[in-house]
């Protein structure tokens, strides 16, 4: 009567709704852990033997032996991880399997298994972090006198260095592995012992498990414990602003790729080519990369909208939390490498990039600065000479200081041989040497403390 | 030298960061079909030759054949389910499986590929949206005259009738299903023939492969068809509202099944129970139903960003369109699904919804609204005549109807006998009778009028 | 005791979260359009005297008038435009005022106030897109012949011509047109008559306020109709998906206007230039549009958020609907005119767009296709020469139809005259002549049938 | 000729898509702090006179004192708060006005101005969060022993005490004040100085300014500095998760407070009544804030879309950080305010709670655990022994452990006198004491804690 897949009928529909184990089986290392030390736990306090505390163990690390070869299977009817390793665990050793789940519920055992897996992946993304940092370091060092356009809204602004261009990444990525550094801090409290939301009877040692699993002791409320999702929106929010960044490098590379701009030839193992246009390299890295980036700022929009409103302690909602953390984290750990990739093998085009600069006229400001502070001359005037200089240079197609000084003069007598000293990009760029600023020798300057920072030095 | 992932190099990066096979072969059926009516067209403007139109046609027979039997093979290398299929292709039939391609392109074959794929998507919806309507009506038909209490902010504002509160859902679901045929009215034009980006200089014949596939007729633009997924973004928009409507509802028999209410009792079969409390029944399902609306909210705002500034024609960006449409529309199912089987299977506790609206006092409004028309007393003081009677019924922890009349009287002299017509639950719905109203006449006629849409009569 | 913003004791903290009026202020005008139509169906059907009636309707004006000559007054003790309204018309009129609520409540007042402001809304964008559309078409069909650069990837992939390009966003903005439409016809109910949330007993006429507003009847069902906001959602998507169109052109003008492009020069009025620089032109009205795409699509988001799991009938989140809703229609609606105006005024260097065709060897594969069709040879030796061909203008810094016949013969002898008719953009665009293609015909044609839809034919 | 909006012409178009100052006006106080900090810089450097750095600085003293009397001038004309500012005091002390500018631009201007506002924001969270804790300290003190039933999936699982309820929304809120401390270090690096993106070549001293503003340091590098949001996405994620936190505790109260739960009775400040119906008591703050969160969630989304794929260095886009910012802001502040009211002030009926949790049968795992340990039960049997009792309970409509000992040994003889303290809910919690449970002597030991934490120990 109903049709649609309902026709299947509920009990079909309930089984399929409610598995998890088609993405949790991705914690099953998290879940060995978190069992073992738990176990170890019971039978230093004595709740169960040390006899079938070592039989639970040790078919524990069985069960791990067969994931590691075979996979986890995924039987909807077992559910989740947990219930997966528990009944195979059962198949090994016999109801002595029965004892590990004492003092303990699926609760807390989900909340550590799934802190353990976040941990993890921050690791893992500082670590990508760090082989980026070192690609931009690296590359900044030897573009650290390169010319090419500084651009706002991407208009040529004033000369900039290809070095002080990626030294800005750098300052980007140390600010997401500080944001990674504070999410895994804040994790630092293991739920395990919390039990379904009350906590429990028996005489447990949570800080045995928490010290065993590496936490730096036990939470402090069991109802928060098995409520809490924070740890794995800190995560996300970490991931989303790196990947954030990623974005906006890869934007930026892909116009640098394009024709018009020339600036930056992509690594033939990260790009694609065409089977029939030879001129064509396709930055798909890069924009995979940009794309990737709408795709976890989704993932953690869809966990703060899973959370909002849930009352305490577990609800099934929660069962949503992981799709988008695993998802994420795929994507970022791809993101980075892909990154990491493209900064450290792309071929800069340092003679367009200077061309481009001169080109479009960057050093506009610093001809009207001379006019001001060496001519005396008011700076709504000095603008005027120096639109008539530009105008001149556009319409030779050369750069400003390709212009004969006669030419000049005849635009305004009062320019003098020195103001070649200002129009030339690289005298721009030279003068810039505020803390911070653009200037070859700031800009090495950072370098050198950056590569101290990630342990490039001696 | 730079540790992380990126030492297994750009090349292993590239392959895994490029390769859509993972997800994209869920288009194969799609695929096939459009690459038979590409073909078939093919021989009929002559560009490619009877004889080799049938081998290719044929061959991706054999292909889909292949697939139906033993899945589709995810080799990375050949990146999509469109390079999996012509390869495949090629092994069986030979170098003529080449001509296939001819007039075409990846871009205007996935985005018809996807467009084929999301029409399916929304014929499904609307078969679930409509047996979910039928459970709907057939229950509020059944609780047309049930009592219960009718909530603002949750709290007990005037009663209503059990069925006119499913009816409401029955509206929402109208407008959902409404949208969806919006969304396929709106993906009705087929972009096959718009080739990379610019049209073909092959002699196509693009209202041939329109009607073949089903599509009213040619895309009008090439760069546009390339380029669109506002088809993808109208069935997510579409998606997110159904669920959104599906959350509410999920919300309120959430809080029904829970014990201070005992509105309802859960189907066995879309609920868990607990292998220690008997008097606990979880209601997964609904929670489950909850959630995915946080996530298939999460999966529209993901491909909003992937696609907002993105310059035309086609970017590698828009390969993050089909994992969040996917993944929606397979939560969306479910949901339409378990709900369902909800609406259908639950068992409503009349009586503890009739009682909870008796005594929350749902008809005081009623009771201040009698004073004001028939004794003809200010309503500031009818207020405080109303507060008086509620405060005796509460003290007493009965019904207003069942305070004696003598006590009433003892409040204010003016009330007489006829004031029980208006202070029962009963004729308090029966009086609401205007146009869309919670009296059972009104819900009756109602329930009429959608039987009749649903083509449930005679 | 408690410090921070409490000091002010949570009565003020209450006035200030709970007040409406700094923003639900904006729905004055269909506040008293609402009022004036249920006062006259509250006279008709004889529940009001037409003495009251006219009174109430009169004062309303009067509040309208002053409205309009000095805005509506913000006094957070009377929390939102109905309280306003109402106790400024009890000022005027005194006691007979109370009888305008009379069978309404504000929760089907708000519903009806909001559903015709975003009726109104809607028919803003439909006005701005329509205005929109003709700026495109007349530019398009300026440029119906004007060659530059395809791009695929940011890479130059095919020449195409200016006025297919621009016809895309056509294309875009008429389903933009489209979905507003869509969400004009499902907002046709009227709420006004469900009164709280279960109807009224008084003999209303629903059908009468419905037509007085302009909708096409009156909602089905009271719960639903004080519960409901697809309506706002509908437009908040379609604004959305909108602002995406946008923000794609946006991103096409903000490079384009880059020196290394140059493709086009921005209008004076809709840029900003640089005090000191004259070479700079940014496009901020570009950029802008770009950006508040991200807004609008967070509207979207917040309102769906908001939403989420709300239990029927009315509940207090739902005062959310307003705020993110009036902020992306006063986005969208600069963002349309603002898009109108680059469209209309800005200057394409079509001189520049062909050189960059030429230079990006836009038609290396109308070589390897002449190669194959015409000479008969292989496609993989075809390709070969193809590239050598493109390096060889590429060393030149010509095109490749600037190559002298000789030196193609140099590189294969059986490359003939007739090839320079496929190596031309020129050639290459008039080839795609299939439906929907960049060849100039076909652009005229799609020109033409959008001037008919647009009404601009003689 | 084009209708709509687009008629007032382009310049008028722009005019309002370019002002920010109706809302960045909000940042004056910073902006003036900040000019201050640079012409006392410019001063000591020598780059200004003493005397024209005293005459600016008195004047921008004139101006916040303007503002502070009179609110700040919306010009659109004057675009933002730096040009009204700037504008302003050129009128006042005449063109050395115009020396104020020196070796900064409106990009490291506006970062910093906006910096400091987000560390106000921060600094007002964190002390309105400390007045949360303080009124969930002591209401948790106060309920350490009150009995509640422990929900999960809103089903009764266990009783827990009201105190361990309110403690966990203790750790939460702790977990916030971390959040925001990050968020404050992070953003502890100064931009001013770094120019339009570039550095200058003024012998500016950053140290100087970074030291006056209460930053660590300068930024290290200019185009970051300029296109770096990092610190506003801190801000907004810190308060998304705050105001999800917010939103448990809201949805919590909301059914608590319906009438069929009657757990709580909310503050009449933080409520709204009906006017006609005395037994309802809106929760309407609670729903503001539960509401509010989604639109702060909205909030960051918005800022994360504007920010993703934006080239370095400035670009307008960027514009559109504050509103996100400040509207998230004055939502958080409030729904912190509110929750701290209700939480405070708010009438728990604990005699309703503990009824519940013995109605709900919470004690069912107790008296299935009793049987186990004690009778030595095998645990299959005991879930069938206890099933009966709370068949038996539930028919009888009393607690478990109000059933005589000889109807319970009617079901199983085994049961003995001592079960009696395994059932009833005092001894549930009681035993409930592993560390982090919710046994009153844990809570009271968390309770301590806390204190201390807040100061509040004598």
């Amino acid at each position: 009567m109903w049709g649609g897949r309902f026709a299947d009928g509920p009990s079909a529909i309930m089984r399929e709704i409610n598995a998890s184990i088609p993405f949790d089986k991705a914690l099953w290392r998290q879940d060995i852990a978190a069992s073992k030390a738990h176990v170890a736990m019971l039978a230093a306090q004595k709740i169960v033997t040390a006899e079938d505390a070592r039989t639970i163990s040790e078919g524990l690390d069985q069960v791990a032996g067969e994931y590691e070869a075979n996979g986890v299977p995924e039987d909807w009817d077992l559910e989740d991880i947990h219930m997966t390793t528990e009944s195979r665990l059962a198949e090994l050793i016999g109801p002595v399997a029965g004892r590990l789940h004492t003092a303990r519920s699926r609760n807390d055992q989900v909340a550590t298994d799934f802190k353990l897996w976040v941990r993890d992946a921050i690791d893992r993304a500082d670590d990508g972090l760090k082989a980026l940092q070192i690609a931009l370091v690296t590359r900044a060092d030897e573009n650290a006198a390169s010319i090419m356009p500084g651009f706002t809204h991407l208009q040529t602004a004033q000369p900039v260095t290809l070095g002080h261009h990626l030294m800005a990444y750098y300052e980007m990525t140390a600010r997401d592995r500080d944001r990674f550094a504070d999410a895994r801090r804040r994790l630092a409290l293991c739920p395990l012992g919390s039990a379904a939301l009350a906590g429990t009877g028996f005489p447990i040692d949570r800080d045995m498990t928490a010290e065993a699993l590496g936490f730096d002791g036990p939470t402090h409320n069991s109802l928060d414990a098995v409520s809490d999702r924070d740890f794995a929106l800190d995560y996300l929010m970490a991931a989303s602003q790196c990947s954030l960044h990623m974005s906006r490098l890869a934007e930026e590379l892909i116009i640098w790729a394009s024709q018009p701009y020339g600036f930056v030839r992509m690594p033939d193992t990260l790009s694609t080519g065409s089977s029939i246009m030879p001129q064509k390299k396709n930055p798909d890295a890069a924009e995979l990369v940009r794309g990737h980036a709408g795709r976890i700022v989704g993932c953690v929009t869809s966990l703060m909208i899973s959370m909002k409103g849930l009352p305490l302690a577990y609800s099934k909602d929660m069962q949503n939390d992981k799709p988008p953390v695993f998802e994420a984290a795929g994507l970022l750990d791809l993101c980075i490498a892909a990154m990491t990739g493209m900064v450290a093998d792309s071929t800069f085009n340092t003679d367009r990039m200077r061309e481009a600069a001169e080109l479009g006229y960057a050093t506009a400001t610093d001809l009207a600065d001379w006019l001001v502070v060496q001519a005396d001359i008011p700076f709504r005037e000095a603008h005027h000479i120096t639109g008539a200089a530009v105008k001149l240079a556009e319409t030779r197609g050369v750069a400003l200081d390709a212009l004969p000084l006669a030419d000049l003069k005849a635009i305004d007598e009062r320019i003098e041989e020195s103001v070649f000293a200002a129009l030339s990009v690289d005298a721009s760029v030279a003068a810039r040497s505020s803390y911070g600023g653009t200037a070859p020798n700031q800009v090495r300057s950072q370098v050198k403390r950056a590569r101290k920072e990630l342990g490039m030095e001696g």
